[in-house]
């Protein structure tokens, strides 16, 4: 079975549903079954590369606060992620674009390390005084991650690199109805949007898993093949 | 929307079928979104490395014919095979293990090449003077699908080198109901088994197509998420 989960760095609702998800897929009896891939949403695709501000001022100026007030909201978001064990800091994170990250996510999906590097890159936005928006510390956190560091530096030097498969991956979001996220894709079949509880996950992994089994296509009748006995119908 | 092809080297039904799944591919009209992953199949697992006899010898111990009946069906399937414009060599050819072939087509994938070592396989088993049971043709081809050399050479040389992904594609085969290849999935959804005509995977990818709108799962209220616009419900 795999699940696909749309996500930003930017979004502490990701950082928080990561983790729930992860609670929900350790309760889940067929979990050594499930493959689960990561894909590119930016919550800030029109924002330019370089373009970094405090956390805090653009949850103030987004929402008409003042800077105590959107220092409030982030306390409260503060207060659930340390309910799922995730530090998270609520002073001094600053907000930019996202896209280099996810460029170099899909890299990393390519050399088997992207769970690796968004844990890294999650860590080093929420919880430590790290800015994933300065492309030294996107190399480290690559590196940290088990990718090589030359080549990390070359995705991020050449902005076409894997740009074209962020754009798949936000299109694709938009058809499968995605207005926000984290959103969770079950076997293309089943969606979950939010930073659900833990047992929801459990609960949508089982009905996914009861409800694999394949349909047939109607226009199909038996047509030649090789059986696992090697037969070959001829 | 993602197709998963079941096949293996040694089967011709599964050389013809995806030509014609690749003609119904090309005769959809969102053939651009669609994402085909070739998974492993072997039709003779119980064979050991390095025992390779003719075809025509197989054929015919298998099924109990005289050696001038078993060159009339692979007669059969190379007339089969020319109409859909493959060549298929009907003398000369051996049988194997594929076993080595699937872990490299593994390797293949990861690194964006296993289509073009798919089809390099299933030409020079089909339609050249070509062993795909000997290590060296694996390499040649393996470098001619943009392999690196030394990596092929590596994965071939350790067995156990994508041996679990292999028998993970086979474990998840039984799971999905194959009892035979080519076996087409669509999506997890949808099911079509053999060397079906180009319509039928027209039909196929059109009917996938339509009922891929995702189903809510039972359990889910809503739950806080970051917006598309950036806001972050709090």
């Amino acid at each position: 079975m795999r699940v696909e989960i749309w996500s930003d760095i930017a979004c502490p609702w990701c950082y928080i549903g990561k983790a729930r998800f992860e609670e929900g897929l350790a309760a889940f009896a067929h979990r050594d079954q499930v493959e689960v891939v990561y894909r590119s949403f930016e919550l800030d695709p029109g924002r330019a590369k370089g373009e970094v501000a405090p956390v805090v001022d653009m949850l103030a100026a987004k929402y008409g606060r003042t800077p105590a007030e959107a220092l409030a909201m982030e306390e409260h978001v503060a207060s659930v992620a340390h309910g799922e064990g995730l530090a998270y800091r609520v002073e001094g994170r600053v907000h930019g674009s996202t896209f280099d990250i996810h460029r170099l996510l899909h890299l990393a999906r390519e050399r088997g390390r992207q769970e690796a590097l968004l844990d890294l890159a999650y860590r080093a936005n929420f919880a430590e005084e790290r800015s994933v928006y300065d492309p030294e510390v996107l190399v480290r956190i690559a590196v940290e991650a088990g990718l090589d560091e030359a080549e990390a530096r070359a995705v991020l030097a050449d902005e076409t690199a894997y740009a074209d498969q962020v754009r798949a991956d936000e299109r694709e979001a938009a058809e499968l109805g995605a207005t926000g996220v984290p959103f969770f894709v079950f076997d293309r079949r089943y969606g979950v949007s939010g930073g659900q509880p833990a047992e929801v996950f459990t609960q949508a992994l089982e009905q996914a898993w009861k409800g694999r089994a394949l349909q047939p296509v109607a226009a199909a009748d038996p047509a030649p093949a090789c059986d696992a006995d090697g037969a070959c119908a001829v």
